[in-house]
């Protein structure tokens, strides 16, 4: 199986007991997939993967898992310190029907590329054939993968993909040079995904596709069938959703927007704050201009 | 209760089916008691807290219980990145015996003010009465507490005690004196001993003080005399153990010592690696000279 | 007078006693000039002004002006922490000639936006008309302008170009999106050109141009006619020169470079020490495979 | 010639053009003498040595050591990012008569131990035997020195001081262990004081001791005494003074300071701006906590 286009990273809706709210959460998924999203990724950053318990991570997936009926692959969250609590969770992932994997390593101490190796491929093995997206995001995780150990673990049967979220675009083309035909990449909500497109990347993973589906769409769309005029003309406009996206809080950002659009899906999980009048006026404002509201 | 003198935090140690090898976490428990340590830490950033289930967690610290026999008080690591999952993990350390709380926020996303006065509060409200220890460590936690929060949550009837693992001993001072009479200061590995000491501060919670317990305990005697010259000269060649753990890793480093004195511990958690021959070396000249090998 | 297109950074040769090697400066532009490239940008970080007296300074950027003869337009580095001085500087650009300045905070102390405001606005009116190119690169700058300073400094007349060399290309759409239409956006070595281009960018200010002029412009060209097929074809093998550039000391590897190439422009300036003949030989590797050597 | 004690960081007070003023400056030392200070170092952070040409740092120097009258040693700061200008700057502070050298190492692009080496080696020599003070400043400089060029760099034969403004204060623990009858160690005003000298450092090289050199007498000698008690009762109140130092743009603040006492230095030099009013009346009221207004 191999995955492309738009794969919006879903909030994880959970109420004052820690429930997770199952309607809105299908709601949600139901709507995204009428809009066209090509995939669907629970437990990301947006979906607050490091807030949740693994009963938690479950009951999200299995709802997406459900809701989801097959019409487009889900590729669900596997984060962890350790190997074999991350290999514990990619079994139950598997166990739940995920098509695919996004892999994080949640560094405590420092980890060498020998470590990061060991991590990575333990959660390939799990994973049982299915895909496996490497995630890293040097601004909220404690490890960065080197561009050595990218290159390694591209030559992994089931590592096919890569979601990098630092800013740094021209690492994507490193990254894209030295694994061709072994690893495809994704772009995250810092890079400009027409940019990532155009140096080949296959598509995005990303929270504010959560809130603009169709016009993630049309963007994709126009930028492989390789109209980069028609791109960057959708592309502009779309930007200031990454840039709210980055000023604030990022699940309490997109949980935010959310509501604004009539998905009741809560506030971000405490200590996290609820944004402020403001800020939720600055973001109806921007979803107002986008036509997402 | 009150706390003050040398607390090691210890290691746990796990065998290779993730089980906590109680034996030797036992013997290791008896040995530092009868070395004249006033207290013990299990789940600190040494006893690899973040690498660890729940179970784990709870099945290390009834072992710490029971082997200390209430002769030394046990304060017991708590760290999540929400608020419901800490307060879950205090009530099992109190039922669990726990004469304390060593409290740490695990940021994913940036926490203001608000959100880490909120988690901390609720772990004080859920420690019922018991002590606890707010411990920073602005290298391995992605939050940093403000001075601002520090003062206020020292107004906190049963926030007594921080431990800051900043190497800014200024800090220190700083905090003591917006807190004085509120809530007494324990030194990092990161600091010097002598000079918290002799600033103000009341002992020591560090992962070192489990390799070098005697020598730890005769530096915190000088120092509670007020003996500084004595102090002096106990501490200087005391820092290269102190040296030694911030230029390795520091489970595995511990871990290391440990073994070489005769407690097999084991090697640090996956995807942790052990540390190698020329390290392991560097270690035992080190405890060599200290006289603690 | 308008920039647009590839301003190579120049280098700036020193001989052992501190004197400009004028020679080989001149051949340079001259070969430089033949190649193709729209601009000439002396004392940028390639040309390192950090390392030159005044003097060292003006001695470059006379030679620049003599040996382009008014063929393409020079650009010169102001760089100080001072308004007074970088004022100063500037007049002396201006009485050499310069067509254009690019300017460059090199803060010692933190400097909020009112005092970034003034030092850009001071050099901007003793240029007297002359365009000036604010010149923003947070690695090894103390100061990285906001994107609030940057909108205001859009209204000042003869501010109407920055170039960034931050790694984050979603930036540059930010900086675009703000100043359309009064400020126009270089790429740095540290972007991928033909991003840059897509996005509404004007051309690049960088030191690989120095080693790879024709490459360069040819890229340029096919990226000027929307041409992104072919932009990418060539963009790929070039984006090479820019990963060695940021893998090795700037300004040692474009001198080793062109050393290679037969210019024999000497040594960075110490402290800063030649690359080793490991460099030396990727350096080459590279030259060679995109048909520079 | 050998240094311990109280050595005041000098304001540069500037007029409106660039002028010296001389009389306020000499004004200072004459206090500051008359206080007891052991010595005076123009030209380091707080001095603004950063914002100064070679002929205003001349003239700073001059009427330093003029205002001294040879009653105590003047150490004058040198500064560069490259050797042959540190050279040169080194042999004007002695042909100025200065007593010894404040050495800064201004790095634009990072340099390897070899050329810190080079760099501290060629200014030593050019001190013609005056004592060398090395000067590292992780927060305002672009290079911080390794322990390791540190130790060999403490075997020149004049290189025999060291002030780290890191707040790392045990890094001087490890500093003062492997340079022991080679180097001596001033405080900065990020560690504490009190501190540096129980650990076996001799002084502090420091901005605050402007505004408090009684104070700061006071302490040293109740430290030297090896009054430990005495010593920490005078530490406390004054750390607030440092505190502000810290909260505040450093040569703003300082020269805010001496302007409430009395001495007219001006404003710091553009861009920097002047502390607003709030500032103001905050220093005005540690000053007053201190006896120091």
């Amino acid at each position: 199986m191999s995955f492309s286009g738009v794969f919006p990273y879903l909030v994880s809706p959970v109420n004052e007991t820690g429930g997770i709210m199952t309607g809105v959460l299908t709601d949600l998924v139901e709507q995204l997939i009428a809009a066209g999203v090509h995939g669907l990724t629970p437990l990301g950053s947006t979906g607050e993967f490091a807030y949740l318990s693994q009963e938690q991570k479950r009951h999200v997936v299995d709802t997406v898992i459900s809701a989801a009926r097959g019409r487009v692959p889900v590729v669900a969250g596997v984060a962890s310190t350790s190997v074999s609590d991350a290999v514990a969770q990619t079994e139950a992932m598997v166990e739940a029907g995920a098509d695919g994997i996004l892999a994080v390593l949640e560094a405590y101490f420092p980890v060498g590329d020998a470590g990061v190796e060991t991590y990575f491929t333990a959660i390939a093995k799990a994973a049982r054939g299915r895909p496996v997206v490497l995630y890293t995001n040097p601004q909220f995780q404690r490890s960065d993968l080197s561009l050595t150990v990218i290159e390694r673990l591209s030559h992994v049967d089931n590592i096919g993909f890569i979601k990098d979220a630092s800013t740094n675009t021209g690492r994507l083309l490193s990254i894209i040079e030295r694994t061709r035909g072994r690893m495809e990449v994704f772009a995250a909500s810092a890079h400009i995904p027409a940019c990532v497109m155009m140096i080949g990347g296959v598509g995005w993973m990303a929270g504010p596709a959560c809130i603009i589906p169709r016009q993630s769409i049309a963007l994709y769309e126009a930028a492989r069938a390789g109209n980069w005029v028609r791109a960057m003309e959708l592309q502009r406009p779309l930007w200031r959703v990454n840039e709210i996206f980055a000023k604030y809080s990022i699940a309490a950002c997109i949980k935010t927007a959310l509501d604004l659009q009539g998905f009741n899906v809560g506030p971000p999980i405490a200590p996290q704050q609820p944004l402020d009048e403001a800020a939720r006026a600055e973001i109806a404002g921007v979803l107002h201009d986008v036509g997402a509201l």
